[in-house]
């Protein structure tokens, strides 16, 4: 488990996804503020809020075995001195697993504290393929 | 169209959410930064960069007449002096429709400028209505 003082929230980000692509939750885990609220929605899920809830649903996320790389693209940051805003696509891939997954749209917010960055929030979401838009229709997912 | 410099975050999301509510685009999109890039994520939708795209979307929004209903529940905030981060649950309630439509989780971001604060990001999700967690397997909404 890295107990490293991250210098930008670039740093924090690289280890977070370096660490989801390890399967290692303590790795995960290190990435989190201590001193803050903290908050994560995994795709098409429900919020989670507080470091407990959100190193349980990790666990179970690597329980399966499962091998997932997540490599990120088309960034759009907002930094302030001790704030930091990320909206990124996450494009998934799985070991062994062929099939397509849906691009996911996330947000990953940054806070700087006495520990260097850290991870407040992270939000993920699947986004469809199509860009026709049904703010109040029934979400639905398109792949 | 409001030209109103918000006091504070909580003051421009009011603003967005009473816009909203009337379906007024031009009141909508009096929130959101000219100072900085904007992104808007609708629910279930792709994400979508510059002032330009994110009006064209609530007209689009907007256009079937539908009178759209959101309030917030359930705030984490972060503030710094000039950037705030609003992660909260949308409860949306369409008029004349009386389906249950789905938990929205929404992270909303803020930047303070020479206009006060304004909205930077606006991204929006569905909830499922189970805390199943399938983080690399196909997307799908519950409801």
């Amino acid at each position: 488990m890295s107990t490293s003082d991250f210098a930008t929230p670039d740093d924090a980000e690289a280890a977070f996804y370096a660490a989801l692509a390890r399967a290692d939750v303590g790795g995960v885990m290190a990435i989190w503020s201590e001193e803050e609220e903290v908050v994560c929605v995994h795709p098409a899920s429900i919020r989670l809020v507080g470091l407990y809830a959100i190193r349980e649903s990790w666990r179970q996320v690597f329980a399966s075995g499962a091998r997932i790389t997540v490599s990120t693209t088309h960034p759009v940051r907002w930094v302030s001195a001790t704030t930091a805003v990320h909206s990124v696509h996450q494009h998934v891939h799985v070991e062994g697993d062929d099939r397509l997954h849906p691009l996911i749209i996330a947000t990953n917010v940054f806070s700087r504290g006495a520990r260097g960055w850290r991870l407040v929030m992270h939000h993920a979401a699947p986004a469809p393929d199509t860009d026709n838009l049904h703010y109040h229709d029934t979400p639905h997912i398109v792949h």
